[in-house]
């Protein structure tokens, strides 16, 4: 086949930029996430069309060594191949992409959420296919049925979010073909209903940045969830539904009320079961506070860990070092861990075209 | 003993309104109240030292055939009595209290919170003790533990509201004495701890008003509450957390999105379980929507119940008429009803002085 010019196509290339995000904030398991100032970004240059390899990609940063640069399986480019299969295009146009990645894996910070919107921006992108936002929440809900992470990370901001009661055949199959996406004959790949979920943006008082401390070792999503109760008990239900809407507020009230924000960041639905899987949590959760370390706002895991969240208006790195000598005390050597000071950002994924 | 003038205090008489509040709002169960354009008031005139009665107290409105109206046993009385005990004065000023009380008993519109209120705005303004509101809630608190009415109810309009974790020495006793206020030599009942409630005050869009059906039957909060099941499902709870988070936002947003408001409104926490105490409620949840009826943005029980609180921006007397045509339909001779169309007030409680 011979090779054509790209030139069918608006632009030459593009540049997407995805935020990390922290999900579960305080008392909003499976609610509250917050969009932060680190981007997974993808550059992408069209490859003229018989281009062989059709996909050149490359990858830098955060999961360099493990995460896999074939179409077909890495999250990006898969979850990009089933939306552009919803709209009847069986592969991406050929293209060169490069992933610029700082979201560290497996710690509680969104990486696979971004993933999931850098895959359905990538596809309205290459595939120009004018989604609105809105329209791209509902593929990204597809893939990934939680929407705490890529609510923010494709909205931005402080994002409060549900998945609307859905039919059961709305939601099949309940996750991306794992295989080739659909060729021709095959049976297409479901197209989303419309407004699968349900967010809105909340305030966020931008004095309060997120101290986020990063310790060196991988906690699974599914092994997090695995050791949560099948039951609660109402006085713990109410706990978390008084505090979740005092916080939504009192996050982006001036001037900043850290005895109120500490209290209201309080949990009882996921974080207590979760002590074990994270050594010193349970510590750094009873005497980080505003008195003992001033700047503190309110402390969390970020997702299901083992990420630990500080919100803080000052002292960042101070209160950082705190978290961190308690990781390093724990038994049998001590855990070493990073961190990042972030602003939150009230934008979120977003396509610079480039021509 | 001589009658003496009342002189030694600034003002003649004064005038309390407290309003009428729904708690539970949609799935904020034990967390979100707001208070409405409908008021208890209490006309108060002082009387002279030694004056026999030194209570002179009148009644109108709902509940005079039943509500008591001597000092130690009607509820604003008893609750003012207390508060002053805790400053060391054993019994109330002598005074003539009009009490004007539009609010139903027993039908989940709060009455008994904002009773409570009134006491503690009464021993406010009779002792001359200068709290405030923040005071003031505290007291209300340690009559009446539940923060969803008493909150509203002083502070008005929309509110989220949780209790601060007390150390149980700090809680006793768990109410106000049913006998006699303390007199000399006995020990004096306790001063309740700063700051045991937490509240924020939320954003309300003003087009939205409240549709309140009031049905001809009460129903005890004991009895709302025995039916509640200990333990809830993990699905349940996030349900709720997810619309509470959303539903706190979105009451404030311009323009009004009834859609997301109404799936936000939604419940799993209580209502599915007082369905067999409130005939017709389980059909009026499933059929009255945005859809079906146009100025509806939102459907729930108001408190414990019987009444049903419908939220709307137009139509609210067919929208009442909707609500009223399910509760006669009611099998054994149907359910009559009354409703009231209130507006969310943002001023709560309030004392005004005469001279």
């Amino acid at each position: 086949m011979s090779q054509t010019s790209p030139a069918s196509y608006k632009h030459k290339g593009f540049k997407i930029s995805v935020p990390a995000t922290s999900a579960n904030i305080g008392p909003g398991f499976d609610v509250l996430g917050i969009a932060y100032s680190m981007y997974l970004t993808l550059d992408c240059a069209r490859l003229p069309e018989g281009a062989s390899p059709r996909l050149v990609m490359s990858y830098e940063g955060e999961g360099a060594s493990d995460v896999p640069l074939i179409a077909e399986k890495n999250l990006i480019t898969k979850t990009a191949m089933y939306v552009l299969s919803t709209y009847g295009i069986d592969q991406l146009p050929p293209l060169k992409i490069h992933c610029t990645n700082p979201i560290p894996l497996g710690r509680g910070l969104g990486s696979s959420g971004s993933a999931v919107v850098a895959g359905v921006l990538l596809a309205n992108a290459a595939g120009e296919l004018n989604m609105t936002n809105d329209r791209m929440l509902d593929y990204c809900l597809m893939v990934e049925r939680h929407p705490d992470n890529v609510a923010p990370a494709l909205m931005g901001g402080f994002v409060a979010s549900f998945l609307r009661e859905l039919e059961p055949k709305d939601l099949e199959p309940s996750s991306i073909p794992q295989s080739e996406p659909t060729r021709n004959g095959a049976p297409q790949p479901p197209t989303p209903v419309t407004d699968i979920g349900h967010y809105v943006q909340l305030g966020w008082n931008d004095e309060i940045k997120a101290v986020t401390i990063i310790p060196d070792f991988e906690v699974a999503t599914e092994d997090a969830r695995a050791v949560l109760p099948d039951m609660y008990e109402r006085p713990d239900v109410i706990y978390n539904l008084q505090r979740i809407a005092v916080l939504t507020s009192a996050l982006a009230r001036k001037p900043v009320n850290p005895g109120l924000i500490h209290q209201a960041m309080r949990d009882k639905v996921h974080q207590p079961y979760r002590k074990h899987l994270i050594p010193g949590m349970a510590e750094m959760l009873e005497t980080i506070t505003p008195t003992t370390c001033p700047g503190v706002v309110g402390i969390c895991l970020s997702g299901a860990g083992p990420t630990i969240l500080v919100l803080a208006t000052k002292n960042f790195e101070e209160i950082a070092h705190r978290v961190q000598a308690i990781f390093e005390k724990q038994p049998n050597g001590g855990i070493k861990s990073m961190y990042k000071v972030l602003d939150i950002v009230e934008e979120g994924a977003k396509t610079e075209y480039q021509d």
